[in-house]
């Protein structure tokens, strides 16, 4: 720990204390490094719903026996460019990074990879995935279901994850483009965190039970919805429910997963929310990875994505901005930032920890 | 004509013309074809402005030797599952769909098949294009970049086009989900349209010369920006910048073609918008094609599809709304009424029409 009183914590203290949690359960020592990597991931990025502060829901869903700690990950189906892949219940933060191999392997051979994985549970941030196919030079894609949040345009209940997309695209001398993004409007985390200061949410964010906008964020969170990006039908509210849709039929449909409203939930105190019936195996993700060199010459490709980065940074900006930026730059200052100064947890996450600490020996700081 | 006080058009009257049109200037018959049915696709399917429409834009790029009408379209560049076309400044209406064609007889072979195209452009509506690897029970993707209307979120200016992303999945007895959408709030047709009628927009689709939010057709049209999906930072509009982005560089970048700012215009009119430089070759496509099967059995994820489609019309509709559409429903509902009672023009659309009839010598009633 760097500092108690702002409850810093170094990054290594942080995917130690998950490694070993995730040991504890049986994983193996590489399945548990990687977990641990993608949660760090998202802690370094600043993507602080999805690092450790997700470490207790996944404990739980192990002590339970929900998820199961030695998968055996199989290739289903494939052609030389696609495949499906069967997680077998494993982690989500070891089926995902394995499926994305997959992909990349294939992308190494045949030019692009794309792999639909089925039978698994949540996979972390989305830009975990690119990113490991920028370290190879790779165009990266990365989607998955998840659990009902949000409502279609037009409807009034929760049918749809916040299903995210992921793309990156590498520079030579600027950093990578890396675009990872929800296809909802807000994250669930905004209208939680509302809730708790006691604050009104925008108006466009979200619905109530009945199905009308609410700013409420109890409103929402007691059997309402969020709406897809875009909000309304004058903003292009149906847009964002396309691009769910989208991310759903690649993720669930097509490998044989769950999908919209029966995608199981992450955590067990989602109770309420377990899905009435089953319609495939587990949460879906997808894949792609692309050879830059099966279109283009890399490093003239590398080169152009420098020039575009430039001539964005250089955009006349709105007026009280600095201007747009580059898809990637937040979470990229906040890796430098925490890696320099450490990971900030609150007050409840740590709890969290302690009680995992606590509840399996293991000792946390 | 079916009835000249409506304006009503039968389909074949109009793709009979748009083939006379696209001979007149050289082309072969094979292209004059496809790049009537193009057109025809999107009369058919309601989406006005990108059908005849654009007939007369097209008819001056071709007049003034702007556009070749005898392209030799090249892979310059492929592996097993991607390559690169260069469209030799063809119409988009007939580069988009051999690039498209060699999409789809990758995927045949290899399972996937992934294509950006340089050197192209306009190429009609996104949703032609996986229409058509529908036709082959393939996944289709398509998108494709155009010339600046969109401000990247922060920005003041026009930086990027309006860039859209299609995908389609096949039902067995649910027609397919076709998605074939924007990546702005609104479509620039909207704001001539307030403009025509002299009405404001709503706020969230557009700033003026200053960057500033404006709710005035003009304050777009003289300077001003579409804003992306997503609208304002509150609801996700860097979300919609990303998407357009990522359009961008798989169509323009990644291809060799224009990018940005710099993808040239449309129309000879838009004088005002050429680009200050160049950084490729014409406008850039982006076509995917994945076979079903080297996922799941067809016919599974078919019905699949179909459980899908009804398990999402039966979702509880918002108040005062019918519930949520299935992506491609609109689309559909106007190909019957159209096929049925013919395609509706608008006078300005008429008069075009009769001024290349005019010119031309090709009969048009």
């Amino acid at each position: 720990m760097f500092n108690t009183e702002t409850n810093l914590f170094h990054i290594n203290v942080l995917r130690e204390f998950s490694t070993r949690v995730f040991l504890h359960f049986g994983c193996s020592k590489e399945d548990a490094d990687q977990a641990a990597d993608v949660l760090a991931c998202a802690d370094l990025r600043g993507i602080d719903s999805h690092g450790v502060a997700r470490l207790h829901s996944y404990f739980e869903l192990l002590s339970s026996g929900a998820i199961n700690p030695k998968p055996r990950i199989e290739i289903i189906r494939s052609s030389m460019s696609t495949a499906t892949v069967d997680g077998d219940n494993g982690l989500g933060l070891v089926v995902g990074p394995r499926a994305n191999r997959v992909a990349m392997e294939m992308a190494e051979k045949a030019g692009s990879g794309w792999i639909s994985v089925r039978n698994s549970n949540h996979f972390g941030i989305a830009g975990y995935y690119v990113l490991k196919a920028l370290e190879r030079d790779l165009i990266g894609w990365a989607m998955t279901n998840a659990s009902k949040l949000v409502a279609p345009l037009g409807g009034a209940e929760r049918m749809l994850g916040t299903n995210p997309i992921a793309i990156g695209f590498p520079g030579k001398e600027e950093p990578p483009i890396v675009i990872d993004m929800a296809t909802s409007a807000a994250a669930y985390g905004k209208i939680e965190m509302a809730q708790r200061k006691g604050t009104a949410i925008p108006s466009g964010w979200a619905i109530d039970s009945e199905g009308a906008g609410t700013t409420k964020p109890e409103g929402m969170i007691h059997g309402g919805a969020l709406l897809p990006l875009g909000s309304d039908h004058e903003h292009g509210g149906h847009k964002g429910y396309c691009l769910a849709v989208m991310v759903d039929v690649l993720s669930g449909v097509l490998s044989g997963a769950n999908w919209g409203p029966f995608a199981p939930p992450f955590a067990l105190r989602q109770e309420l929310e377990i899905p009435i019936r089953s319609v495939g195996k587990g949460i879906g993700h997808f894949f792609g990875a692309m050879r830059i060199d099966g279109f283009i010459d890399v490093d003239a490709f590398k080169s152009e994505v420098d020039e575009y980065v430039r001539v964005f940074r250089a955009t006349k900006p709105a007026p009280r901005t600095e201007g747009p930026l580059i898809p990637g730059d937040p979470e990229r200052e906040a890796e430098k930032a925490r890696r320099e100064n450490g990971v900030p947890l609150i007050p409840a996450v740590l709890e969290a920890l302690r009680d995992i600490s606590a509840k399996t020996g293991i000792p946390f700081h």
